[in-house]
């Protein structure tokens, strides 16, 4: 009678981490693991109602990564049918997996090696909105929601649109915080494109942030993978371009991370790799880490 | 060799909630969502053992309804035999399954158009308990359970008798907090009927509540629906009568709510509703909400 | 496409408990409950990959044990081979699981009648860990693990050596916390050996913890088990003999149980025990406590 199908990521790496100038330190490092239940019900004449519930966990400690917001990943229901998907609820922003999530792919944008420098304000508005998700016609979809602010945060909107046709993908997206509090309205655009040709995947994404009242940044990034039997080479560099304004305190910043991935299975592969960012900002210590793990998808 | 069942409700409403004279706001909305898991070995004999753990959560943001009491709605074992069943644990009490949830039953007594009335002083008493069902004889049935307070709250007690048949359903039932601390002893009776023909189901209940020191208040409730092919009509109204005792300051309220269910299937409906609660108060808010959802089972 | 096994242990009992000259008091008592996903993956080539996530709960008040840590038992993620196998994450010590867990072995070394006296400070030390396991070779094995301290928590080893003949069961253990801010450095060694034959099982266990600048301290325990149907009867004794070191506030202390259990099936049992704790010490409450309950693994 139930339909439920439970899965997840254990993703752990030994990692030899330098935070500024502090000793080298060995840590047991957590890689967004994650464990989720999802099913979907048809419901006869092309409809189908679906749920996700995903939750956080540190797969080194055991502690849940939103604390007492168990399901801090997904936790939504909705509606599908040939006019597309309707949901409510929480989950992380298109605007994210359409451009840095592709682009930052040699670990899933996770743990120490993910992207540190792109505008993530749209992962704290994940919660309490409704979606919608167009179908697929002629290579594009659209992908839009709505925040409910509630009284208790600020409304806010995200918005992506894909292309995707022989090995390419193109994405431009679009994501708003309006003001709230103390808080200034805050708005990012993005574009990225990648593109797959025999063992090659090349990536890249270019993303604005402008904050009201301050100066705006910019955010860019590539990468490129190269494949050869169960293993990939990796490698990717960003930076940020930001002026002295106060708001983007970190100012310029920049982050390279080669790594390598041996596929064991679809589900499993071992890994290593080495990133590093160097913020130009005072008070902001650079970062290290050669890291060695394990991922293990179920 | 595991024989567990996961299964849950995903609720979610998107609302136009007005609470006193604020501004009317927008609001994705839970509605009791929840994730639960429930096994039963058969052990010959006609002896079984079961569990349940249910876990309550937002479904607009994902957060654990009970914080770090993570399976807040339940977490038992029990054995079943032809003598009844024994249950150990955290459940909540059947003097609310046995009146409120059959009688405020548009939406299953969640969210905001839930019963803001009724005298719920049981929820908080739901741990630490043994409790005993009975096989149901004739038509009867008999609920019971004490709430062990463990120095460091309450001994309480839950009581229902319920009988069932050809569409008719009456239940009387007790439910007791004894004093602790600054809390004074406190006691519930109820009465409840629902009668379902043909398209029709009517429903209502009346509960008394006396608290130890001060006057008593009465509650009541009347529910009817109507069913033509995939869609319910609902109607409930409710009312509390009581005086300016202090111990009430909510003095007298009433609730009405009218919804509207369309069944996808039995595990989908999408609704909507529209609740106002008044109350006569100093202090208490008058709330009302219209409100458009989604429930799915699991 | 998934497979991941759901199981866990459901362990509630009844309690007439009485700490120091206090009130004999009623409690619902939960025994270490605990709610598990575990999935293996094989890779090939005598290869595997698994996980573990082992969450701890309240049976009687549905509480996460360990709060928002919530795989407070187990987040760990290995690979294994005919070399063995290597973890990262959470687990219990295995010094732990081959000396006291096998001795105090009436109800799982859980609950008010687990073994109050062992020096358990490896539990705190159970995360951020890198671990081995041998394969079993003339029926020896190995387990060995180490924590990294991640300038948060103080680096921790742990060991055990297992050998395992015809009922014949013999461990060797040693658990070390480096010092860490106002910790010192500490240590443990064990000795154990059960031996089954017949309807019996006898067991024992010896264990010396040492604190740096401390006196040391010798902790033991013996039990016995007679299986008879689906009855077994249990007596354990377990004592420690500290003298009056500050370390050791609890000086001397002494406990015992006797325990019955009545398998209703391999999963299901119901139990009665009675266990006394007497510390010499200052300030520590005796404790005791008649138990009646059901346990259910599922």
């Amino acid at each position: 009678q139930s339909s439920v199908t439970l899965w997840g990521r254990i993703n752990t790496s030994v990692e030899s981490q330098k935070v500024g100038s502090a000793d080298r330190k060995t840590v047991v490092q957590n890689n967004s693991s994650r464990l989720g239940l999802r099913g979907t019900e048809d419901l006869g004449g092309g409809l189908k109602a679906g749920f996700n519930l995903e939750h956080g966990l540190d797969s080194d400690t055991g502690a849940a990564t939103g604390g007492t917001t168990f399901w801090s990943r997904q936790a939504n229901v909705e509606l599908s049918g040939s006019f597309g998907t309707v949901r409510l609820g929480t989950w992380f922003p298109d605007s994210y997996f359409s451009t840095v999530d592709r682009t930052s792919n040699h670990n899933h944008d996770t743990g120490t090696s993910s992207d540190n420098l792109f505008a993530s304000f749209g992962f704290g508005a994940r919660t309490n909105k409704v979606g919608y998700f167009s179908p697929t016609v002629g290579g594009f979809n659209f992908i839009g929601s709505v925040r409910a602010g509630e009284g208790s945060g600020p409304r806010a909107y995200d918005l992506s649109v894909n292309y995707e046709v022989s090995g390419l993908h193109v994405a431009g997206t679009y994501a708003q915080n309006d003001a709230f509090g103390a808080s200034a309205k805050r708005k990012a655009y993005g574009l990225e494109a990648d593109y797959g040709f025999g063992p090659f995947l090349v990536t890249g994404y270019y993303q604005r942030e402008e904050v009201d009242g301050f100066k705006s940044r910019d955010i860019g990034r590539v990468s490129a993978m190269y494949t050869v039997g169960q293993s990939e080479f990796h490698v990717n560099v960003g930076g940020t371009k930001a002026g002295s304004d106060a708001e983007f305190r970190f100012g310029g910043a920049k982050q390279y991370t080669v790594g390598y991935n041996y596929n064991l299975s679809k589900r499993t592969k071992v890994y290593g790799f080495y990133t590093k960012t160097d913020y130009n900002g005072p008070g902001v210590p650079d970062f290290s880490s050669l890291a060695a793990g394990i991922r293990h998808n179920f």
